[in-house]
Order: C-alpha cells, then sequence, then structure tokens
C-alpha cells in the first residue's frame, strides 16, 4: 500500500466511524432565520447543488416565488422574479446553510425547520417540515394556494406547537426511532409509515400536555397521523447532521452530499470540502399516482432527501422496504441484490441499524468514489417523483450519475497528487 | 374421488370462502355481561377448551379467584375456591361464549371486552382488552396488585373511553388494518408494534375530541402509546367472528379453534360442531425476558390468541415478521420455510394478506385435519410465555400437538361414515 492509499484508508475510517457513532437527537423546531447559521430574510433557499436562476426547475422557480411573496420581499410574481434576477433576493443550496430540504426544497426566513443535533460529533442538521396539501393535486392552481394556505399554518401553528411539545418531551433519539421502523418495513427515504407514527406516539405525551386550545391540539394530532411521511423532515436533518461532521477530512474519498434540484445532481466528497461535482439529474423510473399523469409532467431526480442515501440508508437498505417493490416492478430478491450491490461500494456498515430481512445483517454506509468509479454500480435512490409545476405525483428509484463521481475522482486525485 | 372426497371439498371450499370474504369491523366496547350472549354475573370464562377445577394450571386459577373476588362474588380467596368448587360460580371456555381471551383468558361480567362485527358473515367475535401492568413483573405479590389496580382502570376509565372513541369514529375497518400491519413487520399474533401504533392513529382523531378531562385523556393516550400488544386484543375478536362463521358446516375438515388453557390443546373442526379434540399442551420454546425466570417459572401453551393462526395469521405468515426470529434462534429462510410448510395444510389463501417478503404472495389459511395427519406437519403457533403465577415473561414458537388432529379426524370418519 502505498502512503497515499494508507492516508486514505485512515481517513476513510475516520469518516466512515462519524456515521456509525452518530447520536442524533431532535431537540428543537425554530423559523429557519433562527435556526440557520448565516440565514437572512432575503435568503431563499433550494435543494441539491447550486444552480442559476435561469437553469432551474419550474418546481423551484415556483416555490421560490411563493416564498418571496409569502415572505414579503416582493408584492407580485412580476417584482418577485426582477428582485430574484437583480440578486436583491438571493438563491442558494439548503446544503451550504446546514440545512437539506425534501423535493424542490425552498427554505425561507419564517420556514419552521426541524433541528437535530449529533450529540456525539457535535453539528446541528435542520430540515423544513413540509408537506404538500391533501390532495387537490389534480388541479394545479388549487394546489398553489392550498400550498400558501398550508405553509401559512404550518408557520403559524404547528411549527409553534411542535416546538413546545419537543422540548417538553426533552428531545427524540432519531437512531432510536430509525432502527425501530427498519424493523417495521420502512427504509426510512420512500417509506416513512412506521417512522411518522412512531414519532406521532412519542410526541403525544408531551401533545397533550400542552396548554394549547382543543382545536388547536385536533389540528395538529390529525395533521400528523395524516403525514406519513413526517418522519423523512426529522431523519434528513439527523442525516446531514452527520454527513456534515464527516466532511473535511483531508484524504477521504467518501461521500457527504447525494443531492439534486431536478436539473443537476451534485456530490461532495470528506477530501475536497464544500466542492460540488455535479452532472445531469437522471429521469426516476417508478408510477405516477394517478393516470391523469404521464412522465412528461415530472420533472428529473430532485430534492435533498438523498442525504438518506449518503448516511447509508433508502436506496441502501432497500430489502427491509419489499413494499416498495411495487413501484418499480421489481421483487423481494432484487432488493437483496441491489443491497448487496452498495455494500461493494461503501466502507463499512451502520451496526446500529439491523435488517430483519437480511438475518439482522448490518446496513451499509459511507459511499467511496474510488469504488464507485471502479464497480461501475452508481448508488441507488429510492425517491419521490415531482410533478413539474410542484407536489409529489409518484414514487420509484434512480441511481446517481456516474459522472458525478468520475469528476470527484479526477479532482481529488489533482488535489492530492502533490500531497504523497 | 368419492362423493364423500367430493361433499369434504366443497365444504372446505364454503369454509375458506369464509375466512376469505370475511369483513371485521371493531365497532364496541362493552363490559362482557353486555356482550357476551349467555354471559351471567356468577361466570368466569377463561382461555382454552373446557378444563375441571383441580387440572387447571396457576395463573388460570389465580386469575379466577381474582375475578371472583373483583366482581363481589366472594370476600375471601378460600371463600372464592369454595364457590368455585361447589358450582356455585361456573367456570367456562371464551370460546363458548363467543369470546377469547389471550393468556389466562380470565372474562368476567365487568370486563371490557372488544366487539367486532363480521359485516360479511353476520357473526360478533368478543376480546377482553387486558394487557398486564407496567414493569413491576419480578415481584408477583407486586404484579398481582399492579393486575387488580389497572384491572379497576380498565373497567372504569379506559374501556368507556375506548367505547366512546369507536362509537365516535364510526368504526375501525380491522383487515385494512392487519393488511398494513403485514406490511410493517406485524404476524398479528406475537408481534402488534405496527397494528398497536396503527390503531392509536385511527382512534386519534375521536379520542382528542372526547368531552373528557384533560387528565383522563393523558392517561388513556399513554396507556395506549405503551401497550404494543393492543391491537392483538382486536384482531382476536375479528379472528373470533370469522372462525364462528366457519364453524358448522358438515362434512368440512377445517379447524375452527385451536385454544390452549395452559394444560391442555384443543382444538375445533368445522364439520364437528363445537365438540373439542385436546391433548396435552405442548412447552413454549423462545427467550424469557429476564434471567431471574427459568423453565421452572413457566407454564405450558396458553391462550386463545391461536385464534391468529386459526385464520391463517401469526406463525403461518411468520415471515412478515422476522424479528421475531431472534425469539428462537431462527433464521429469514426458517420464517420462509415455515410459512411454505402451513401451504402444506391449508385449503387456501387470504387474497386480502399479502406478504412483502415473499414478493406478496397470499396468507395461507384453513387448516385442514386431513392435510396435518398426512402430512405430520403440526400448525405453528406464535405465542407468548406465561409465569405460572401470571404475567408475560417470554416469547417463542410452539406447535400444535399432533393428537388433537388424529382424534378430530378419527372423529370426523366415524360422524360421516355412515352418510357417504
Amino acid at each position: 500500500m502505498t502512503q497515499l492509499q494508507s492516508r486514505i484508508e485512515a481517513a476513510n475510517q475516520a469518516a466512515l466511524r462519524v456515521f456509525q457513532n452518530s447520536r442524533p437527537i431532535w431537540f428543537d423546531v425554530r423559523p429557519a432565520i433562527d435556526a440557520l447559521p448565516g440565514m437572512t430574510r432575503k435568503l431563499i433557499l433550494h435543494a441539491g447543488p447550486p444552480i442559476e436562476w435561469r437553469r432551474m426547475c419550474e418546481p423551484q422557480r415556483t416555490g421560490a416565488i411563493c416564498a418571496a411573496l409569502f415572505e414579503g420581499l416582493a408584492g407580485t410574481r412580476v417584482e418577485a422574479m426582477a428582485r430574484i434576477e437583480a440578486g436583491d433576493i438571493r438563491l442558494a443550496p439548503c446544503h451550504e446553510y446546514g440545512a437539506v430540504g425534501g423535493m424542490a426544497g425552498i427554505t425561507s426566513a419564517s420556514t419552521p425547520v426541524a433541528m437535530v443535533r449529533d450529540e456525539v460529533n457535535e453539528t446541528v442538521g435542520c430540515s423544513l417540515l413540509f408537506q404538500g396539501p391533501r390532495g387537490q393535486l389534480r388541479d394545479r392552481d388549487q394546489y398553489e394556494r392550498e400550498t400558501v394556505r398550508q405553509w401559512r399554518w404550518l408557520v403559524e401553528v404547528l411549527g409553534p406547537v411542535l416546538q413546545s411539545a419537543i422540548r417538553a418531551k426533552g428531545g427524540i433519539d432519531v437512531r432510536q426511532l430509525e432502527a425501530k421502523a427498519l424493523q417495521m418495513g420502512d427504509e426510512c427515504h420512500n417509506r416513512n409509515s412506521a417512522g411518522s407514527v412512531l414519532l406521532l406516539r412519542e410526541l403525544l405525551p408531551s401533545l397533550v400536555r400542552l396548554r394549547v386550545d382543543a382545536a388547536t391540539l385536533r389540528d395538529c394530532v390529525e395533521y400528523l397521523a395524516w403525514a406519513e411521511q413526517f418522519s423523512l423532515c426529522v431523519s434528513m436533518a439527523a442525516a446531514k447532521a452527520a454527513a456534515d461532521a464527516a466532511g473535511g477530512i483531508a484524504h477521504s474519498t467518501i461521500v457527504t452530499a447525494l443531492a439534486r434540484n431536478g436539473v443537476d445532481f451534485g456530490i461532495r466528497v470528506s477530501g475536497l470540502g464544500d466542492t460540488w461535482f455535479t452532472a445531469p439529474a437522471n429521469p426516476v423510473d417508478g408510477l405516477l399516482f394517478s393516470s391523469e399523469w404521464s412522465e412528461n409532467d415530472t420533472v428529473p431526480d430532485m430534492g435533498d432527501s438523498s442525504i438518506m442515501e449518503t448516511v447509508g440508508l433508502g436506496g441502501y437498505v432497500q430489502v427491509a422496504a419489499p413494499v416498495l417493490q411495487q413501484f418499480v416492478g421489481g421483487s423481494f430478491q432484487r432488493a437483496v441484490q441491489l443491497s448487496e450491490e452498495m455494500r461493494q461500494i461503501t466502507a463499512g456498515v451502520l451496526p446500529d441499524y439491523r435488517i430483519p430481512n437480511l438475518d439482522f445483517a448490518a446496513a451499509p454506509v459511507a459511499t467511496d468514489i474510488r469504488h464507485v468509479v471502479r464497480t461501475g454500480i452508481a448508488p441507488i435512490i429510492d425517491t419521490a417523483i415531482a410533478h413539474r409545476k410542484g407536489g409529489v405525483i409518484g414514487a420509484g428509484q434512480t441511481r446517481a450519475p456516474m459522472d458525478c463521481f468520475n469528476k470527484a475522482l479526477v479532482a481529488f486525485s489533482a488535489r492530492y497528487r502533490e500531497d504523497p
């Protein structure tokens, strides 16, 4: 083994230990302006790697305009666009502000975010709470009005109630929650049915003790009982805390972000700091929830939720959630094979995350760009499918584009070549 | 095929359809005296087939004495025993009064029972709600005091609250609930973690709307959030409704009850009506929850919960809950094999119950005593392990004793021989 190789191995083992030792505690909910270091009232965050306004996909553009209106940064859509184009309202990736956002990932100053502290690695990760409105998905204008209405309710009602409940509870151990969910058919990305209802159960004793009026309690309980993907927000914040802790380790070839903006797929690599390596996002294979929609209504792979694959969950453990094979016409055996494939591109496992369907084998974690390039096996990502005007209209799977890893490996070689 | 054989096949297909078409709705909670036809104030019901007082296992004897005291039928233990021995207080199987009871199964006049109506087959099944007290299991005297305290609370608080909530809700579809739970790592007998939390979520909107004081709401919500086996009571009542509907079909060799009283294992067969065919109950292979206990502290297989295997769940679909293999040192493959074994002794499948781990194969159902005797494969039963002084102290698996099936087949031949 050359000196460079042993340095890489040591650095990767250090990154692996960060993932293994992470102890994420959901401890608070706050408006983004109070939660994210560097957040400003004129900043709107989005999912995925950085992207220029003119190249942005429609769901993100629409989301950014709505956010500008919602925050009072503009009075009309035209004004909002003009101020964004002029740089008066700034756009930036969630990832660069300690946050992650599902789907479009639009996060503005007042957006309530779940805050998760990694008690061992001493990092904090945040994620917006938003989940689209109930039904009404077919009429896109109505969808947009409902979105704004629900956004306001999240800011004014649910955010503060959850803040009180989680503070009264004194925090929830996200790792324990996810470990249980993995034994209950979740893979913690596309399927969060168990995690969400377990989270509701954890919060419930605190919720019913809050001094809020009966109607507010009812509304919040009904929202949480309905929101089957709710725990994903908390899991994403936990994953972001761990992934950020694994970043910036010199010589490490471990991936610390997998993120998409509906146009580009971007990755970050521990030994290469905050640099993004991008390639065009792939389409998503899967099923749309209604025959009214076709592929023409969808955008390519979008959202920061692939932070779950970054920390070894989601597609990496899809055998834990064989139900998801229905979206891709797959089989239990296919899920087993995909989880085995992910073992070939990862540096180790997460002993806390055991998969009953694999006789309690531990989840593979810490994707090594060298292994990805050498084997030609790209990370598999379970993901929702977005309508090009916003909203989740399907679910399926995709792969991270190989070019991200090729580019990162070239950069890694250039960076560490003279530093043997 | 002889005429008798074709009659048996037709009868068994009819029994199978009863199981397949069952549509169980949990619609009410009432005291046993108001729920069970024929129930009296001087009657105490127990799990399993009929058994004489002197042969009863200790948990059932203790339970019957406590029930007599609780119901005011006796002032002291000595008096309670004397009145039971004199036949002044009568004992009978739950099964003979339209009910089933987990573990000892002790059900007396005031015991709140979940009532489930099979909307298609037009039968009602009931099950006690009781689940032992929290912790305190090590000190058996304290356990007994806690049991009485909790029993009182169930009668006075939880029963009436659940009654109001389920009536306000207008019923819960138990089949839908179980089908979801099977996709979330439950097999609906030994593991009900998903079912219980899903049931809590279903009840929640009605619960928080009830006009009860905040402390009562909190206590009930906390109990339901803690009681991870709660949905088993509802599932058992649903199963009893279907099993009773499948009973009494002339010429059918399908099993309509698998039940144990800690001494005897008993089965009923559709074409043989209410007759029990018994054999000594087997010990349970499994794990005890504390090293303080040994096999000497346990009783053999006990409880009516094997009504779940009677309707094709529990051990029959244990591959849906690979977590349970931990109790028996098993493996995923072993679970697959056991579910395959059960296919060899059953007449068909339940299309509503799909197992993701088996590529959505349907659950095997309708155990045919002829197949059991011919193959030598006895039904596998997932079950809890009871302390001989009461309380659940472990979990594991066992088999129904072959002799029940041998005896039933002999009786079947005798009954139908002259009726070709």
